[in-house]
C-alpha cells in the first residue's frame, strides 16, 4: 500500500530501480488539457542524475513515453500512463549487498517488513521511484497554468552554506540549483570536498508557489499544511518540512508573527508573509513557501559498522555512483509534489460551494 | 472534506466551536479492545482548558459519552461514535468580529473558501475541534498497548527557553509539560510576561513513541514520516515538523549522520538514533522522536490593522479567553495523532506480507 | 470498516439497534446550500416504521438534530453530523437470542467475524441502521434539487404480486407504496395472510430519478451503474439489482435492446429507455430506472433449525415486533441511496474537465 | 477518476482500445507471493478473442509482460505493473465513427461528460479494458489459493437457452463456457443464427467461490454483496446482478428463504443455500452463488438511428469484428473481479479483531 497519493489528481507511481521499467499512471486529469510529452521531458531531464560533476555519474536517459489518455495532444480524462524503461542498469555492484544492511538505507526495515526483498540498487525504497513524481508533477504544473500558479524551486543551504542574496534567474544557472551565486560557488567546493573525503552532505531545499488562487486546503486534516507536509516527507531522504517562517517562528511574539491584513486592488492581502500563504490550512493568496531539510547521502564509500540478515557483525563500504547531495535534484522533486498537491487541492475546491464559479 | 484521517483505523471529527455538541466517529477499532469512557476521558481532560494559569479560563467540562460501537466493555468492530455537548459558550464576544478577519486566524479564508461561515469562536476552525482527535487517540493508544508501544510528550522548547536537562516524570509535574523543572519554571515566566504585555508565545512539542514494532509505514506516500507530517501539520497553529534530528541533520555529513547498526539479544539496533526511528519510511524499531513548531497564539488582546468583509480597513483588538501558549495543549494532541498514525499502520502491516505473523 | 459511503459526498453512519443514540456524519456538503431539519425529518417520517397496520408496531419517533455544518439555516462546508437518541427499546425479547444464531439474519456471520457482537434487536446489523442513510439522502436531494434532478421510489412487486398501473400520485396514498391501487390493496391483503400465518413476503422495489444531468459517472469501476450497484445492495434484506431493463434484456437481442438516438429541442435523446439511463456507465439524461429485489423478512414467528455458538442444535421462534414485508420502508432508504450516489458523481462531475460551466 | 478499484488489494487500470498499450497496477499484494506471468497468461488467453468462431476473429496476442513488484518468482509487496502492448490495431474502420453516437455505446455519454475523447474502437470504454482486470484476477486467485478458495464461472443462460443440468468439467469444453453440454450446443447454434442475421444476444453469467472463509465482507457499504454488486455492474454490457436466488426469492417467503443451521464437522452450515453464501453482508462459508445479466452486444451491422456531434440525424452501420454474445468472455472477467473482491475483503479482514489469528 501507499503507493497512490492525491483525492482526485491521484497518482500511482510503480517500478524499482534496477526493474526493467518504472511508470507512473494519473488519475483524474480533467479532459480538454493540452498535454505534449516534452512538456514531461523537459521536467524529467531536470531531475536528471549525470547533469553535472555533482551529481552521479549514472547515465539515465529517463526518456518518457505516454501510453494512454492523451488523444490528439489533449487529455480525455481517462488515466495517462507514462513509462519509462530503465537501461544503463548494473545490479552487479549490488551482489554483496544482498544480505546485508546499509546504515541509513531501508535495507533493513524492508526486510523486516516484506521478508522478500529486491536488493538491486535499492530496488523499491530507490530514490528512483520519484521519476514518476516528476512526470505527474509536470501534468499538474500544466493545470495549475491555467489558473496562473506557477511553482519553483531552489537549494536554500547546502553543507552549511546559506544563500544569502536572491535572483530566481540565478536558480538554474548553477548546479546546485541556488538563487545565490557566490554561495552556489561555495556549495560546489563543499560538494567536491565531500566527494573527496567519501562523504556527503545535506541541505535545506525551498519550494515556492505564486498565483496561487484563495481558497485551496481541506480542513481539517487535509489542510494544505498537512498534505505539503505528508508530500514533502514522502520524499526520499528528507527529514523536515515547514511552511513560512516555520521553526522561526517559534521564537517570536503573536503580536510580531500575526500576518496584517489589508485590501490591495480589489484583494485581501498581508503586510508580511510569515504564515507563508495558508491560514486554517487553506491559501490565502500569498506566495506559498515551504521549506525541506535534506539529509546527507546515506551512500559513502567509508567503512561502516552494520549487520546481515543473520545478525552478524560485518563492516561494509558502499560503492555504486551516488550523489555527494540530492539537494540539487531533489528540488524538481519537491517542486513536482508541491504542484500534485495544489493541483489536487484546485480540483476539490470546485466542490466546496454550491455555487462554484470557475472563473473567480 | 478533509475531516477523516487514517486508511484502516479512521475518525472523523465533526462539530464547531460554538455548536451544540462535537465528536468523532471511529471506523476500524477492532473488535475485541476493553474500552471504557474513563480511558477517554483521562485523555480528554490533559487537554482540557482551564487547568493552569496559563491556559484559557474557559470551563469546558469536556465530558465524552460513547454512544455505539463498545458492547459490555468491548470494542464490537463496528464504528465507535463520541460526544461531548458544549456547556459554557459565550458567543456574544464574537459579535464584533462577524465581518472582520482576525490576523492569524482562517476567518478570511474560510470566508473566501466557502462563502458561509461560523464565525462564532472560530467555528470550524477552532482548536477545540481538537477534543475528537484527543478522544481517538486515546482509543488508539489502547490498540498499541497491546505491543507494547507506548506515545508520549512534552514541551521542549517555549518562547525562547530550551530544556536542557530531561526527566520523565517531570512532564505531568508542572502546567508547561516540560521535562525540565528549571527550564519550566523560565518558561511560566515567559507565559505570564507574555499575557501581561497582550501578547502570547510559541514554541516547540516534542511526541516519541517507544516500543515501536519494526515495520510500520507504507513506501511511498504513505510512509511512517509523510503520515506524522500529515497528521501533525494538520493540528492548529503549527508551522513545522521534523523527524529525528530534523533540521539539524541538514549541516551533518553522511558519515556521522548514518546510524550503525549492531545486533542485541536477536534484534537489530543502532547505535545512535539520528534517524528518529524510521528507515525508508518504515519504523525502525528504535524510538520514533518527532518535534513539531507551534506559532504564537494569533489571539493576542492588542490592537491589529485588518480588514472587514467590505474590505474595509478596520482596526482590531481580539478580545476573549485564550492561551497565552498552546504548547501545554498541543502536547495530547500530537501525542494523540501520532497515537492514530502508528495504530492506523499497524493495522495496515496485517497485509504486508502473506506469512503475517500477529505475534512478531 | 465499511461505515463509510462516497468520494467528495461522503457519508458515515454509526450507532446500534439498541445504543443509546444513532446517527450519521455527512462529509463535503457544498457550503451555500439551505438546509433545514423539517426537510430531515421529512423523509426520516417516511421510513419510520409504525405508520401502518403493515408495518412494525414499534414507535420510533426517529427526532432528528443536526448538531452540527449548518450555520444560519445555510450549511458552511463543514461536516453535518445528524443524531437520534432511542427510546423505545426494549431489550429483554433479545435475552434469549444472545448466544443463538436467527436464520437469515447476520448473528452467525458477526459472531464468527467479530468474536464479540452486540445481539440486542441486530445491534449494527440491523435495519435501523438506515436511519442515517434516508437522513444523509434528504441532505443529496436537497443538493440535487438545485439542478432540477428528483428521485422517487416505489413497490413494483411484492408477495408475487405486480403493479399493472402507473399512477404516481398513487404511490404516497397506500401503505405499501404501490403506484396501482388496485395492486396495492392485494398486496395488503398477502401482507395480512403472511402475517396471519406466521410468515412474511418479499419484493421488488423501483427507484427512479428525473432530470439527471448527462455525464454522471466515473469509468470505468465507479461507474453510474456500478455504484448504484454497490449502494442498493448495501441496503439490508437486498439480494439484487437492475438498470433498466436489467435481467428481462438478457433474452432480446441487440438490434431490439438499443435504444436509438434522435435529437428534441437541442438536446440528444433516446427512442426507448431499455438502458435505464445510462450509457458506458454515464447518465444519458434518460430517467434512471433501478430496481432492487428485496427479500422477505428473516424474523419470521414460526420454529426454526438453528445452532446456539456452542454449535449444540436449537428451535428458535423468532418473536418481536417486525416488519412482515421490508419494502414499503425499504422505499424510502432506496431513494435515498440512489440521490447519495447521485450527489456525490454530480460533484465529481465538476473535475471531469477543465472548462467545466457549472451551468451546463 | 474511477479507474481503481479494492482497499487494501487495489488495482488502478489504464489505456485505450487502440493506444499504444494497455495495463493495470497492482497495489497491496502481500510479499511472498509466489507469482509468474503464467500464472497471469493462462487466465488472459481464457479471455482473448479470436479463440472461436463465436468471438471476435480480431487477433490480439495479449501478451503480458511483468514489470515490478515480483523479484526472483515472489512478490515484494511493492506495486506489480503489468502491460501488454496493442498490436493488431486497426482503427480506420472507425474513422466514419468519430462524429457520430452508435446506440447503446458510450460514444454520446463521454462525448457530453469529457469534450473530447479518443473514439477509435470505443477507446477507455472498450471491454478491450478488461485485460487488466483478469491480468489482477490472477494474482488475486493466488491469494486466494492460500486459504483454499477458488473461484469459477460459466454462462448459465445465453439467447433464452438456459442450463438444465450442471458438469463442472463441461465448462471449458464448449466455446460458451456453459456447463450443460447440450444447452450450449443450442447456445452455439443461436450465436450462429443471431451473426447470420446481423443481430446479437445476451445472457446470464454465473460466478462461484468454494471455500470461502467465514467473515469476508465489511459492513455497512462495503457488504460483500455490496461489493460485488459494484465489481459486477462496472463490467461493460451488464444490466443486473443478483446474490444467491436473488430476484427469485422475492416470490418466496421468509420461512421458506431462509437456510436453516446446523452443525457439521464443528462448523456451523446451512441446509440451502438460498441466501447465496452471505448473511448481513458477510461470508457465511457457503458456496458463493453470483449471476450477472449480460446485455446483447450493441455493435450489431444493421441500420441504426442516431444523430452526429451536431445533432444532426445519421442512419449508422457498424461495421467491425464484434463478438455476438459477450458472455463466454464475459465469464472471466466475472471470475477475475469476484476473486479481487475477496482478496481484497481477505485483507481487510485480518484487522477485524484483535485477536485475528491467520490460521483461523
Amino acid at each position: 500500500m501507499g503507493s497512490s497519493f492525491g483525492r482526485l489528481f491521484k497518482l500511482t507511481t510503480w517500478g524499482e530501480s534496477h526493474g526493467p521499467a518504472l511508470g507512473v499512471v494519473i488519475e483524474g486529469c480533467p479532459a480538454g488539457l493540452a498535454l505534449d510529452v516534452v512538456d514531461i521531458q523537459y521536467e524529467l531531464d531536470r531531475r536528471r542524475v549525470g547533469q553535472s560533476a555533482v551529481t552521479s555519474p549514472r547515465n539515465e536517459t529517463d526518456r518518457a513515453t505516454i501510453l494512454s489518455g492523451v488523444f490528439e495532444g489533449l487529455t480525455t480524462g481517462a488515466p495517462i500512463s507514462i513509462i519509462t524503461y530503465n537501461k544503463d542498469v548494473d545490479s552487479s555492484k549490488y551482489d554483496d549487498l544482498r544480505d546485508v544492511f546499509r546504515p541509513g538505507h531501508a535495507d533493513y526495515t524492508y526486510w523486516a517488513k516484506y521478508g522478500h526483498r529486491d536488493h538491486r540498487g535499492g530496488g523499491r525504497s530507490s530514490a528512483r521511484e520519484t521519476w514518476g513524481r516528476v512526470a505527474a508533477g509536470a501534468v499538474a504544473r500544466k493545470i495549475l497554468a491555467t489558473v496562473g500558479t506557477e511553482v519553483y524551486g531552489f537549494t536554500r543551504e547546502l553543507g552549511g552554506i546559506s544563500m544569502e542574496t536572491f535572483d530566481r534567474d540565478q536558480i538554474e544557472k548553477n548546479v546546485v540549483r541556488c538563487p545565490d551565486a557566490r554561495a552556489a560557488a561555495k556549495m560546489v567546493a563543499a560538494i567536491e570536498d565531500a566527494k573527496a573525503s567519501f562523504d556527503s552532505l545535506g541541505g535545506v531545499v525551498e519550494v515556492r508557489a505564486t498565483g496561487v488562487p484563495v481558497g485551496l486546503g481541506e480542513p481539517t486534516f487535509d489542510k494544505l499544511d498537512a498534505l505539503i507536509g505528508q508530500a514533502m516527507l514522502s520524499i526520499p531522504a528528507t527529514k523536515g518540512v515547514e511552511i513560512g517562517e516555520g521553526f522561526a517562528v517559534v521564537r517570536s511574539t503573536g503580536s510580531r508573527a500575526n500576518d496584517a491584513f489589508y485590501a490591495d486592488e480589489g484583494r485581501v492581502r498581508t503586510r508580511s508573509n510569515n504564515a507563508g500563504g495558508t491560514l486554517g490550512g487553506i491559501s490565502s493568496g500569498e506566495e506559498l513557501v515551504v521549506r525541506v531539510a535534506v539529509k546527507p547521502t546515506s551512500s559513502v564509500a567509508r567503512s561502516q559498522e552494520t549487520v546481515d540478515i543473520a545478525l552478524q557483525p560485518r563492516t561494509i563500504h558502499v560503492e555504486g555512483r551516488h550523489d555527494p547531495s540530492v539537494c540539487p535534484r531533489a528540488v524538481p522533486v519537491a517542486e513536482a509534489m508541491l504542484a500534485i498537491v495544489l493541483a489536487d487541492l484546485l480540483l476539490l475546491n470546485r466542490a466546496a460551494r454550491l455555487d462554484w464559479d470557475p472563473g473567480r
